[in-house]
């Protein structure tokens, strides 16, 4: 038995997200159906992060066991192959110890949040991007992201269907860049609550748009109150973009 | 009566090209219904380039005559909110002069070619990008690419289906710049032929791979002749970006 570790890049706009589900496919059914016709064992696939419905992964890690004698560049090369047609590519793979584990020897996750500014819909890029219509003011964004990084209790920015024991999570990054048209988001901690970058994302676009000032961001936060929220924003924007291990 | 000139995006993948057809959805078709929605008057739009099937517009310059009373800003929205479900939109729109012409009056045309060198499939890229996995030699690409620049019978880059009376034409530019695993191609001239730009990358592909030498392009060249083209690039990749007017 062989450990894999995978790294995953997947359009989220045809998945119910990463985790299997009844009602319609997932990224991990797929990897895990892909797995099956290559070694003809049903494998689980464990990942950095379940992503939900419509979020992409740019290089969402994760892993799987294999019985069958492979190396790592025919497995990805296979798994390539037969996970078709599903937007899902195996971008890297390597044998590693049996005791890592994608979900749970992570001690990073970056995200990445994009936001396109302008009125018009978006053609190419539909379901890959937030547009916004309004005028956003991206450093203002930037400085009240700051308000939100370190060690807070993020029950504002937490779904009601969060499973984590505790809403306590320390972010190490938030940062806000403008170029041109696009407004692109950075979020980066050891683990985030369920829609929290969705979550803080949809606060700071009020905030761009001046309907909220860093003090209403503040006050939401100190709330800890879902119903403090001011704005989710879509899946659209949002790509798992990087999980770090030591 | 109004002539409004228009700058439009669009994803080329569900279309048979910007101009209509009989047998599919064109660009062209979109707009035209679109703007018969909005004023009840059939009118032909005219564009800057007709792009094949598959190939995206980022900034296509395209005119059409309006006799109803209405402002530019108001008509782009109505064109925008008519013209859904198709992924196009109309990124500005202004009243020109009555002899303003996209196609005619344009001086410059500049498309961009979008590679993706990695053995993995595309997932959100897909129709987006040439994926191409072999290792790509960018400098020597751009190098190859010079002899393409300048006045040139261009017999050997144009399809059988090009109807332009004369094979020859000025390429103002051709560079290949790498970024990460994406190497992208930047075509200006006044004009192309039919399948000029995908021919010309094509076979700058060959060169990139060293399957072609910097020699063997300019034999192309000068053989004028199809038959000695080495390789059509896939219109997934090309992208018609701008139109210059005096």
């Amino acid at each position: 038995m062989t450990r894999f570790a995978l790294t995953v890049e997947y359009d989220g706009r045809p998945f119910m997200g990463w985790q299997r589900q009844d009602h319609g496919p997932s990224v991990q059914q797929a990897i895990e159906d892909a797995a099956f016709a290559v070694t003809g064992e049903r494998v689980a696939v464990h990942a950095a992060g379940r992503t939900d419905a419509g979020v992409h992964g740019l290089g969402m890690r994760a892993h799987l066991d294999i019985a069958k004698d492979i190396a790592p560049f025919r497995l990805m090369e296979a798994l390539n192959a037969r996970v078709r047609p599903h937007p899902v590519a195996i971008l890297d793979c390597v044998a590693v110890a049996d005791d890592w584990h994608a979900r749970f020897s992570c001690v990073a996750r970056h995200y990445e949040y994009r936001i396109v500014q302008r009125r018009a819909p978006l053609t190419w890029e539909r379901g890959l991007a937030w547009r916004i219509a309004a005028d956003l003011d991206a450093e203002a964004m930037h400085a009240a992201a700051q308000i939100l990084v370190g060690r807070h209790d993020f029950t504002t920015f937490r779904s009601a269907h969060c499973q984590a024991d505790s809403p306590l999570r320390t972010l190490d990054r938030l940062d806000v860049a403008r170029s041109g048209d696009r407004v692109v988001v950075l979020a980066s901690a050891r683990s985030f609550l369920h829609h929290q970058v969705r979550s803080m994302v949809g606060c700071l676009a009020l905030v761009g748009q001046g309907k909220w000032s860093a003090a209403d961001l503040r006050a939401a936060l100190g709330a800890r109150d879902r119903a403090a929220l001011g704005l989710n924003a879509p899946s659209d924007g949002l790509y798992f973009v990087r999980a770090d291990y030591p």
